[in-house]
């Protein structure tokens, strides 16, 4: 029966038994995840400038949707099949991602129903498509724009129900006014930016598209 | 201090104060509820007969885009901005039709953050969107597709979230066996069938019409 070792989070009646606390510093957490992700975006700007005819624009695409597909798949999928990641002792990296963002939202280290069902919806799911839309733009796939707005509905779905239930459950979840608006808001405002773009662009090809096939099949009326 | 109503919910402890127990019979709920979709649907389909060249396809789907669009407004849209309707004394219909629903899911009278969350995005943004679908399927809009296929998956992830959410919470929310199958699984059913149905058969229509597209403008590559 030993004393369970408190934690970091809000709010503070939460209870982990168990808890380990963070051991890399928070420098060193985001450092990896933004070094990681500008090698392999990189690796991508410069791969997919080998394709002919490809523009600017899709290219740059190709590297928003490897970034998210190993966001969604690596670190998120860790979540969705760690429900204990806040017991480990190692100083695992995905371990230690999980640990600090929860200073931002403890519903990540409670295990919130929510929170694990739009994670897990994302990670299995919309991870593997992000990655399959990467492949669909470098080879002009016809279903390219529909994928990507498929996705991109999914990750805005999955973030207006992540902040509709903390706001229902009284927003109580993050350590302090910094990690509020440095985790809560700002690591998930790219999520709700950048696929509002995609979808923008890819509901307006698509629409020009169709009006072009239908004026070409003579079906339109007038 | 009066002793509070007890609930015919479950699971037994859910606190439910000033529970006012459901007046009409479950046959004259239900009944309403097909009686008046029956009776939307009927005029809707007599209606489409008038516009030319639309395929009993497309009519059949305008039928089901009016009776979804109205579900989600007005059935899940009272749920949404209504939390005390377990208190309702009046009989109103549809504090009726929720508090008769929460024998097959008890989160709805308990007011989950997760279901609030999927019917406040269903009921405000869905619903009107379903009524224009239902209009861009009548004037050949050339966002027909892709609109179809927006709220579809949005059906589709909510009902995701849905079913994930009340497994990871214990599956202990119905008060019997009758009321899981026929309400929990069986009334939210059609809403992974004809969403799934319509996203494959828009997918395709749209997947053909960028075929043509790309190949009309010479930009393939091979």
């Amino acid at each position: 029966m030993a004393e369970s070792q408190s934690h970091p989070y809000a709010p503070a009646d939460l209870k982990l038994e168990g808890y380990v606390p963070v051991v890399l510093p928070q420098s060193t957490i985001i450092g990896i995840y933004f070094g990681v992700s500008i090698f392999v975006v990189s690796l991508i700007w410069i791969f997919s400038g080998r394709f002919p005819k490809i523009t600017k624009v899709d290219r740059l695409l190709m590297c928003w949707w490897v970034f998210t597909a190993l966001t969604h798949s690596i670190l998120e999928g860790y979540f969705t099949f760690s429900p204990e990641f806040y017991k480990d002792k190692t100083a695992f990296y995905l371990a230690e991602v999980w640990k600090e963002y929860s200073k931002g939202d403890s519903r990540y280290a409670g295990r919130d129903a929510a929170i694990v069902a739009v994670e897990g919806i994302t990670s299995v799911l919309e991870g593997p498509a992000s990655l399959l839309a990467m492949y669909a733009i470098a080879t002009r796939k016809s279903y390219s724009h529909i994928l990507q707005i498929a996705i991109s509905l999914g990750q805005l779905y999955g973030a207006f129900v992540y902040f509709i239930t903390a706001f229902l459950d009284g927003d109580k979840f993050a350590a302090s006014t910094f990690y509020y608006y440095s985790y809560f808001v700002g690591a998930n405002s790219p999520w709700i930016v950048i696929p509002t773009l995609i979808t923008i662009r890819s509901w307006k090809k698509i629409c020009a598209a169709m009006e072009a096939f239908q004026g070409q099949n003579k079906t339109k009326t007038r």
